[in-house]
């Protein structure tokens, strides 16, 4: 049976003020109505029935899992006592399904990614689940780079298994590429073989835990337990000396990039990870001079802005490509070409004991 | 005897979050720890004692105006029932000085200017003084210009009157301009006999009675009444009738436009009329990379910014020559070079019935 596992740990501070600790993005109504765990749900009806998707999130996101997700089934939820990257928190799903279902293909997905084109999207995951049927083949989805990004990592798949003809499948895979720079981007953009790593996997729990065995042995140990039955009375205990004796490792970097039976789909569907306010921009609708405005907001010529207030009104006057959020408690203003910076507030708020604005 | 006129019954709308209907830019501190209104009367001591000092503001000014200058008596406080520009308020205010001091002086004031050498201020103040004990005589303070500024109006005094020698003196006024745009700015720099107009004005009481007699009928008759004594019960009725029977009007452009005998003192001091933020910033003691910065503020390379917060957290990122005024209701953000613009969000709010935020 085909099951989904949905990575939902991450404390997204690049959405600073909106995202904290306690409501990180993946909780957020940022370019939709629904959440972006939510979308990331829906995207699968029809693919993979809601009993058989999961999520993995640390300890304090559970009860807002739950709250957001009603048909989730409870037990679905694996949670993490300590943030520990993709892989252990991969290993743990994969052992727990596993276990359930011997024969699983589990179908991993960041909980926090935008996707428009939702038939396309299923058509990839469609090819890849088929292709991760082969024993060990560890499949991945890419994406068709529209512009040189520097903000991704790259798959390059092999040319030749791509020219036979035009129907999707799933391409083996020569090379993962860190995020590159500009020049490198261009390089990549134009030679045509390589897409964007969207984070999106597909497997066999047996080829990723012998994958996991093999080339991440530490973090294989620390979850060994799971391979006999552990009593539930047992289990948070076990989890959590897991986690603690675990590397923080990402699943590309400590498998994907070392394993040798690596396939990539290559998706056609807009995508995008909204790594910062800037892409929430990018993603959103425009109003009258290209301003995207949420709650009680004045305009008066400025353009190109993004302003989101919870309930104070705000009047912007004589600005271009500015980020506005206002909160509560916090107020960020910052040009939206610096948007990637909006983490560094959150790191200066932590080193200074400002937790509270956190 | 010398009498001080301050006039404080502006609304300052360009001051908005932060000056409201309820308090506006002469209740606030947007240079110093004092108030504006505070500091100008701070500026008098030495010159004019407090008894001697008044007060002409709007009726729901007059407790602010007590609450902010305790030592001023009461009933130097004239309340105006409704806004009518400044000559109706200097009728009212020369009736009631004459009825208490016939040989009296009458120094008026804005209440709302910075001024920062108070030793060259009180040194052309005394000047101006001496001049307005001639009988008919009109005297107001000019400020030597520092660039070509188009938002002040200006006077132009008479060359060779001021050309025997270096001692301050009430030199003749050739005429008045209003603001000037850009190019005849310059010519006026350059032309060396122009000054700011600053809106400070000294006479006699006889003498400004008879110039509105003469240029403003209309309004010395609605304050005909107050020739004679008006009983104290009464005057709140005649106050009431007379600025509803008064056109709206400036003294300057009612008066000092049209007298024959009028004075300027040119004043060398630094003189602002803090028309708008950008104002503020330009007074206002700068920070590191030249930012203005006042409340819970996180600066992340951000440069030539104001930046006042009442009580929440702003963080600016990767934004320059940025005005944020943060107030429990509303926040504004608007390029420096826009500030003068803030004035249209206030008349938005008023035509679109958003008083509350007024």
């Amino acid at each position: 049976m085909i099951h989904a596992v949905i990575m939902a740990g991450g404390i997204g501070s690049r959405f600073w003020p909106m995202s904290r600790r306690e409501r990180p993005k993946q909780f957020l109504s940022v370019v939709s109505k629904d959440t972006l765990i939510q979308n990331t749900v829906a995207r699968l009806i029809g693919v993979i029935p809601i009993e058989n998707c999961h999520v993995v999130t640390h300890t304090r996101y559970v009860e807002q899992t739950l709250e957001q997700l009603p048909a989730l089934p409870p037990e679905n939820i694996f949670a993490e006592p300590i943030s520990r990257n993709t892989a252990p928190c991969i290993a743990y799903a994969a052992f727990k399904i596993q276990q359930k279902d011997p024969d699983a293909i589990m179908v991993v997905l960041p909980a926090d990614h935008v996707i428009r084109n939702v038939k396309k999207f299923q058509e990839a995951l469609k090819v890849g689940i088929e292709a991760a049927k082969e024993e060990r083949a560890l499949v991945t989805i890419g994406i068709e780079p529209t512009h040189a990004a520097t903000g991704y990592g790259y798959v390059q798949f092999d040319p030749e298994d791509s020219e036979s003809d035009n129907e999707l499948k799933a391409l083996f895979v020569k090379t993962f590429a860190e995020k590159p720079n500009l020049e490198t981007a261009e390089r990549f953009l134009d030679s045509g073989d390589f897409l964007w790593n969207s984070g999106m996997f597909m497997w066999r729990t047996d080829s990723i835990l012998q994958s996991i065995e093999h080339h991440l042995p530490d973090v294989y140990d620390a979850f060994k337990e799971f391979e006999g039955e552990v009593p539930p009375e047992k289990e948070a205990d076990v989890v959590q000396a897991a986690f603690r004796n675990c590397p923080s490792i990402s699943i590309d970097y400590g498998v994907m990039e070392r394993a040798d039976k690596v396939y990539v789909v290559p998706g056609s569907f807009d995508w995008s990870d909204v790594g910062d306010w800037n892409a929430v921009f990018d993603l959103s609708e425009k109003g009258s001079a290209g301003n995207v405005v949420e709650g009680n907001v004045i305009i008066h010529d400025a353009s190109r802005c993004l302003v989101q207030s919870d309930d104070r009104l705000v009047a912007l006057v004589g600005v271009n490509d500015l980020i506005v959020v206002d909160t509560k408690d916090a107020l960020l203003v910052c040009h939206r070409d610096s948007s990637q910076r909006v983490k560094n507030v959150v790191d200066y708020l932590y080193t200074h004991q400002l937790d509270d604005y956190v």
